[in-house]
């Protein structure tokens, strides 16, 4: 803050100087004291610089009331402080930092603590700064957690690398709060140099460093916790969730697109530990943003689910910024910013006006800011296939006895499963309309290493066509599933021309497509662009290629590659058994 | 940390290596859960890796049990962590930082915030270093706050100035947590220059600005909260507290010697705000310390007064280390420091044994620790007082109508009230043994400038002899009060030959003195010889030298110089009225 920025907060507080805004006769929710009031909102620039009593003639009776250059009428509305959530991946929306923004804001949101995991996989710190400056685009706060974990795993080729040694500098940006979830929590409960090297770096410089570790009891977790790690968002029980908080750590109640914790968590909320939540989305994509919302969205389903609205608030709220150790945010308080969500009631929570940082930045569902966009260029052009050809999608199977990387509908698991197939002469995999087994392939895409590795997918249902991606968590190298090799490699390759995304092939020819310029995982286009055509996409893959119903064709198949969540997982290194952490072969 | 440290913490709270210290069967109160139950606490090195159940097998079921080096049988006891005193000027206590350490570990506290306002006054930064250089010579981990308001007045001398320019360097130290109170709070709320420079300057360095605003209310409330301090000790009443927590402000509460406002402000806990409330003393004296403990005084007393003692604990230890901002205290819990206090229930709180970092420090009532002490020559011979000489006491009245200091006893305010006194031919006052009105003198101590004010005290008592003492808020140049000028010079010499203290001379002779050559303002002997000296001083005075029985003879000398007080003080530059901030004259 300056000086003269502090020193005109200081006179309106004082009533000196008249207000730049007064948002008058809210019930104003008191996440201190645990109240809500009748009360004005007194704003000096960016700043709250009291809240005080709507009665006029100010608190000290003979006071004449405050004035404001501008004056709002919030009466029959409630105020709650900006939303924040503690954990989301820009990126699973498939937009930009600028588009999060105008899609959140409105929601009441007004801060996130975003992990950009993908695109620094992909582009590494490049992907870093890029994000970085693009979030300055939108008035939504962007706080960045430096990815910890990048490669996810050894097992595959990323398209960076980032030890703890590169981690010097970011780690001291402004913009960075600390590690992003440490996945590699065997690497933390094993003491393992490359982990403790990444944790003393992240405590030295004083940051945070937050949890991911779906599972963990007992002494494990008493090994990660002691590590220093802050939080969690990958509770799956309530009896984590208290684990965890008897540890010390924050829980971070996730309910995204795919991920649903908080009927289950909210079950573990007492009065007593209720500070320790706090809310996040994880991934949330454009069609659950534009019809459910955001954070708002769980304080509906929260206060629902039974708890005191004020406690709801106060998990996206002030929890939040107390988790984070920021002391200028998560109230509506002399000194905070001003950060500000008018809702029209503590149960519905439906948002009417939303400032961030004194300014009116949403009002009844619409961004009201000009939306600039960052120059992409820098992270566009991802795909390095090298030497890619439909002939490296033949495999060379000695027999027709496999295992196959069985789906589970609803879930990002696999099984193994065994089959026999039919293969050709040369032992390649024919495609059997009688039996829904495909051939599903990994394609390096980062340092035109040319490595593709092939195996076969049970009841992903495509009986036509090929589908290929440039999302494929965690090293988003080029996933494909196809029932010809040569439709396989007609997607990859319209894929390569398009600059990433998702491609559709039937009949040899693109029917549907999704470019995703931005490091081959985001568009640049609008939300609700993306909803629209994703919706298409998802249509096409259904009723033209036939994907299997109770499958989501995008979604399934972007996690078919992330070599942690069992049982069988392909990287572009082979088929990798994750219950025996080791690579297996297609013949059984 | 180190990389060894923390791969071992890990080590142990895996299972894999044997633990430093198990501390088994406590009931262990968990501050994140509001819970207590019986449990083991692992420790490796100086943290504590796990808190798990006693049953044995580990909570794995077939884990081998969890073995120590060491293991302690803690049941039939209760295990809270180590308790934080928000809020305390050490040289209150006339000891050494060393000397605090001994006496308040062995009452369960691992963690003081230091503010060292009083000997910054005198010896500027060379008396923070000291400070910070003896605190190293205790476990009781020494946090110090950077005193924001030196000098505390323009109205008087002091030894030392803090501008903000001068606050550059020092508030970068890594014992300093931020700005001391902000006594200034009209510099504050007025938006005065050398205020905002001070708090641009915390701001800027991420530290934290403490408050000081007794009596403060509505729109300056709001500009000295705008200005983002943090915490306020000077609650008098329950409104008050309530109020600094709307606000955002965390309510320290004080039980100190002097200043009693525990049962006053727990009036204003509820379950909703009761995390928004720390524990301090502020002022301790030896002799309280002594007799009835330290914060653990305070939980008893909470708890006495029907709050929850889990609430209470929380106030004492999770709160204070969330105020400040420290992730690794206030907590039994896997990662966070093992300080770690075992008392015998939650009510009567007697502590039993106290673990700092780790290490037994106390056991039922004894500091463990060898004390060493540090050199305290650099902050000795701080009383310069030029040419000062009994000449310099004369009173030069025009007549003998006059404004008296009357004081008010148990307090630190005065009254302005008038009588007629004896003066002499050169219009010196002459005691008169008819009227409780008695000459008081102080003189500047620092710069040798030879300044004397004098001004007449009625209410004191004193009927024979005279006192001197350094210490006198917040410059603590010399205070003398006496019945002839002769005794009050000779005890201002010896005072200036002992080094600073408190002198009392009767019949001409010095019959009894506590020197203090730290700064003017400790000894460097034991809580204990300074309980035992202040006794007997306060029997002399009373006894020898008539000071009235409801007049504390030393406390209250020392605050008739504290120019921020109403009504009327008494600096080195002259009688000061409070009300009108101006100095006045003794003639009415």
């Amino acid at each position: 803050m300056e000086k003269a920025e502090l020193k005109k907060l200081i006179d309106v507080a004082a009533g000196r100087v008249p207000a730049d805004l007064i948002i008058r006769g809210a019930d104003v929710v008191d996440v201190f004291s645990g109240t809500v009031r009748k009360k004005d909102i007194v704003i000096s620039g960016k700043w709250i610089a009291a809240v005080c009593d709507p009665s006029s003639a100010g608190e000290n009776g003979g006071d004449p009331p405050r004035a404001g250059r501008e004056e709002v009428d919030a009466s029959g509305y409630t105020a709650i402080p900006g939303l924040i959530d503690s954990h989301i991946h820009i990126e699973s929306s498939y937009v930009t930092p600028e588009e999060i923004g105008r899609l959140l804001v409105p929601h009441g949101t007004s801060m996130i603590f975003a992990d950009p995991h993908e695109i620094v996989n992909v582009c590494g710190l490049r992907g870093l700064d890029y994000m970085n400056r693009a979030s300055k685009q939108t008035k939504l706060d962007i706080r960045f957690m430096l990815p910890s974990c990048v490669p996810a795993t050894p097992y595959e080729h990323s398209g960076s690398r980032l030890d703890a040694k590169d981690m010097v500098v970011p780690i001291r940006y402004p913009e960075i709060q600390g590690l992003g979830e440490f996945m590699d929590y065997t690497g933390v409960c094993s003491g393992a140099d490359g982990a403790l090297d990444k944790i003393i770096l992240a405590k030295r410089e004083g940051k945070l460093i937050d949890g991911h570790a779906p599972g963990l009891a007992g002494k494990e977790l008493d090994a990660y916790a002691s590590a220093g790690i802050f939080a969690d968002h990958e509770c799956a029980t309530a009896d984590d969730a208290r684990e965890r908080i008897s540890r010390g750590m924050y829980v971070m109640i996730r309910e995204g697109s795919a991920c649903h914790d908080l009927k289950e968590l909210m079950k573990a909320v007492t009065p007593e530990n209720s500070s320790r939540f706090v809310l996040c989305s994880d991934d949330r994509q454009p069609a659950t943003i534009l019809s459910e919302g955001h954070i708002d969205s769980h304080l509906r389903m929260l206060t629902a689910g039974g708890i005191d609205s004020v406690t709801a608030v106060r998990m996206g709220t002030i929890n939040a910024a107390q988790c984070f150790g920021l002391s200028d945010r998560g109230a509506i308080a002399p000194g905070r910013r001003a950060d500000i969500t008018l809702v029209n009631n503590l149960k519905d929570f439906q948002v009417h006006r939303v400032w961030i940082g004194g300014e009116l930045v949403a009002e009844d569902g619409r961004y009201l800011p000009e939306t600039r966009r960052t120059d992409i260029s820098p992270v566009r052009g991802s795909i390095h296939i090298g030497d890619f050809s439909e002939e490296k999608l033949k495999m060379h199977l000695k027999n027709g006895h496999v295992r196959t990387m069985t789906i589970c509908p609803g879930g990002v698991l696999t099984k193994e499963e065994f089959a026999e197939v039919k293969i050709d002469e040369e032992g390649n995999f024919v495609w059997d309309p009688q039996q829904d087994i495909a051939k599903i392939a990994v394609i390096e895409r980062h340092h035109d290493t040319g490595n593709v590795a092939t195996a076969l997918i049970k009841g992903y249902g495509i009986r036509k066509g090929a589908i290929a991606m440039s999302i494929a968590h965690d090293s988003h190298n080029i996933i494909t599933v196809g029932v010809s090799d040569d439709e396989m490699a007609a997607a990859v390759f319209a894929l390569k021309e398009q600059e990433g995304g998702i491609v559709l092939v039937g009949n040899g020819q693109v029917i549907e497509r999704m470019p995703m310029p931005v490091a081959g995982l985001m568009t640049d286009q609008s939300g609700e662009w993306v909803d629209r055509r994703l919706r298409r996409i998802h249509r096409t893959a259904h009723e033209e290629l036939g994907v299997n119903g109770d499958v989501e064709p995008v979604m399934t198949l972007c996690f078919m590659s992330l070599a942690v969540i069992p049982e069988l997982k392909l990287t572009d290194e082979g088929l990798f058994d994750v219950r025996k952490f080791e690579f297996t072969t297609v013949e059984r």
